[in-house]
């Protein structure tokens, strides 16, 4: 069952009350993940600036493969716009600490995901929107955990900054779906998802060196 | 030689006096290509608005090809969020007179410029950028003579909203040039590449029905 975070406080104002009492993510971010992330808070913040923007890329990339679909370029757009917008405020944040984006190694969780996107309509659009829900679910978490557990003032309050938005982006997600998909449909799947959302966060860091916002680190 | 398009005013104020004093495109569009484009008004807007999505994923698409590149995100991404505003701004105005984006034949001008980017860095990031500001720059002459001659209060109003920052645009392509290589191979390759843009307008419309933001239509 989907179920939800308990350390997770959603903003329940910021998104509507169908968001609200659906639960997106079948497992909690472990301590562990927290502990490690917290202990490298630039490399985090790096991988950060990298997913906003890829956020905004795949929000992008879905207006431009249902050009003409009705009700998506009007909620897509802005939600485009607002991650690019948090992807400008966290490389003013990097650059005012002398560093920049620099390439990471992939944690691999976004193309775990991706395999699980079915490629014929109607299935494709719907795990397209579920995925991308997910993956906003998920970093809304983490964010909500840096914004509480971050050793910085600094970070604590980008992250908590950012937080309100973001928790938005997955209700909007979740509308997309509901406007063209039954409950029967969306919430089995939504669960099959989830499922696979924490096996592709399950297991150890292959490189221990390495975490991201999305590396391994979910209780389970 | 690069010359100005006499029937264009720039907004010399919203751009730098560098970028003002060159000239990016080799021949003006066509009073015919004003008439068709004027009586067609809404298949110029539904193409526009097109435009106006391709041009935030040309800057999205720069980004990530260039990612950790010092100067580039932070320039790319507001323009990028300009675009998807103006795009939603089209949209609204699409959507109030009962239509939505719908699939256009492609005029083919941009696949033709995209030809002419080198493969090899450093010249392929020089030409990508040239190529960016040279359809920004036709764009921002057409909108300018849409804002001076459609017959419609609204569409002038829209078009002329846009031009300011449209304007803008060009410019920032031009400094991201400047910003890293030197006049005496900047502009020879604009020249070169102005010309190739002109060649992508010349000729006849193939499909007689068809006008577009970037259909044929120079006085060459």
């Amino acid at each position: 069952m989907v179920t939800s975070t308990p350390s997770v406080a959603f903003d329940e104002s910021a998104i509507t009350s169908t968001v609200s009492s659906i639960r997106w993510l079948a497992a909690p971010t472990s301590r562990l993940w927290v502990e490690q992330a917290i202990a490298k808070p630039m490399q985090v913040l790096i991988d950060h600036a990298h997913c906003e923007r890829k956020a905004a890329g795949s929000a992008v990339q879905l207006m431009f493969r249902y050009l003409c679909e009705p009700g998506l370029g009007e909620v897509l757009s802005p939600l485009a716009r607002e991650e690019l917008e948090h992807f400008e405020q966290v490389l003013d944040l990097l650059k005012s600490r002398g560093r920049y984006l620099e390439p990471l190694r992939s944690p691999g969780y976004g193309a775990a995901l991706a395999k699980h996107v079915r490629r014929a309509e109607p299935d494709r659009m719907l795990d397209s929107f579920l995925v991308a829900g997910l993956i906003e679910a998920r970093s809304h978490e983490r964010m909500a955990l840096l914004a509480e557990h971050s050793s910085e003032v600094a970070l604590r309050a980008l992250y908590g900054s950012l937080l309100q938005s973001e928790a938005r982006h997955f209700g909007v997600y979740w509308v997309l779906c509901e406007q063209r998909y039954s409950r029967d449909v969306i919430v089995p799947r939504l669960e099959q998802l989830a499922e696979a959302e924490v096996d592709a966060l399950r297991g150890e860091l292959e490189h221990p060196d390495d975490v991201r916002m999305h590396s391994v680190g979910v209780d389970t």
